[in-house]
């Protein structure tokens, strides 16, 4: 918390997926700013709408970001207070908040964060994955050269640590191809993460592009350092299959034989028809 | 969101020092689990009486972890959910919560992460760096060879992007004397995030040496990357203090010209003392 109660830059972390993934801290800063400032300001409006925060919002990014410090600033050193936002979770790395932050800092004022939703650390703290540190890469480059060093980069710093990175639906499959070339061993895929939708897969690049085939959502990916035995990203026997598969036709929870192996499927990371194959092979099914 | 009501470990991220900085969902979450697991039973106690939450709490610590992921999975194959927290922020690395989240993971069961507060993601948030991604080093080592490699692996990492790691108050002047020797840029230094007396100063591994010379609290330090011309980070100019110098003056917040002195160099991350200097020489101070 700052001394002053007036003239401070605040930070504030915003919802990924759930809107009920907000502070008490982050709702009462947004109330009591003169100003909001955000990357876009539908995605804004909506969340400040769900919270009957009535703060007007003033629009921040790349192309007016220059002219939008000077007015912040202004209002700074009237005494008002400002709240910057990004579209979902924690402003930072790589978004034009950080270049704003930074102005506003070179002008002497209090830059304080609120935290909240992020969404690697998120990943992180569901994946299993034990590792010192980590290394969070972004989103892979589109083009040739960029997107080669980039790779080599992931191979690099997987030697050591964990890897995360994001990529868009549309742009997974060729990215698991690729990076099949250079990551043999099972890593595990976070998509729609705190949405209505959430899962956590494991498998190899090779293995997850079949999982995928045609991909929805936001996809956090993640790399166990190398040579690393983790429990949650080894491949699973088929004593685990068979025994979940009993335990889920005990329990009720589906009726058909096929449901219950897209049940079993779904919570070990495996498609309905390779826990069928488990199934039948070790002669279960009649 | 899990598609079931029931079985479900829920990873819950907690308060890093302001106990508003809790997320709805993970106060719902809390209050809705039949059993909190918890690495400090004493501090997550202080935690759930503050939001009137009366679920039980089981310890989990490095000791007693394997057995404990018996009596959780045991809980959840009855249908039961678990909520997953650590002493502050969000569980995941290096802490025992991974290898649990892995034991619960290979089990079958969802496991779902509640975002919320993270100590990495606020620091960066207010930091003003822009970087392409980041690399976390969680605390340096305290051995010799050990440590050398780490600050080995700093240089390196911090050749592509930013590099952010923790230190403990009593071990803080060792680090950044170490450090000077492969770090010669400024750095950023966030103290006490979200607590009282929270500040963020920037300055040489050396300068910052100076500033702190007896250090209280947590701190989290930023390593920019190699190059990276960041505007909070550059070196604080002569019109920038005497500017601030003449503002603060101007708007009475303090009496004495010491005073504004000491004002002037919180808001820049100098010492009382370095902006006097600086006033002096440009003959200011009658």
């Amino acid at each position: 918390m700052a001394r002053e109660s007036k003239g401070v830059l605040y930070v504030v972390a915003t919802p990924i997926g759930n809107l009920e993934d907000m502070t008490l801290r982050a709702i009462k800063i947004l109330k009591r700013v003169e100003l909001v400032a955000a990357e876009d300001t539908r995605r804004t409006g909506i969340l400040l709408r769900h919270f009957d925060i009535t703060t007007p919002i003033l629009s921040v990014h790349q192309h007016n970001e220059k002219a939008r410090v000077e007015r912040i600033v202004g209002r700074l050193a009237k005494g008002e207070s400002v709240a910057l936002v990004t579209d979902a979770g924690t402003p930072g790395i790589s978004d034009p908040g950080a270049a704003l932050v930074a102005a506003i800092r070179a002008g002497g004022f209090t830059v304080e964060p609120i935290p909240g939703a992020n969404a690697v650390a998120a990943a992180i703290s569901a994946s299993g994955i034990t590792s010192h540190g980590f290394t969070f890469l972004g989103f892979p480059p589109i083009r040739g050269k960029d997107r080669k060093l980039w790779f080599a980069d992931v191979t690099e710093a997987g030697k050591k640590r964990l890897v995360v990175f994001f990529e868009a639906p549309h742009k997974l499959l060729k990215t698991l191809e690729d990076l099949s070339a250079y990551v043999k061993r099972p890593i595990m895929v976070g998509r729609e993460i705190t949405k209505l939708y959430e899962e956590f897969v494991n498998g190899t690049p090779s293995e997850l592009m079949e999982r995928f085939p045609s991909p929805h959502g936001e996809f956090t990916l993640m790399i166990p350092p190398e040579g690393q035995s983790n429990s949650s990203l080894e491949t699973i026997s088929d004593e685990q299959v068979l025994d979940l598969f009993g335990r889920i036709t005990e329990i009720g929870l589906a009726s058909t034989k096929r449901e219950v192996a897209r049940e079993v499927g779904e919570r070990l990371g495996l498609t309905a028809k390779q826990v069928y194959e488990i199934v039948e092979r070790n002669k279960l099914v009649e």
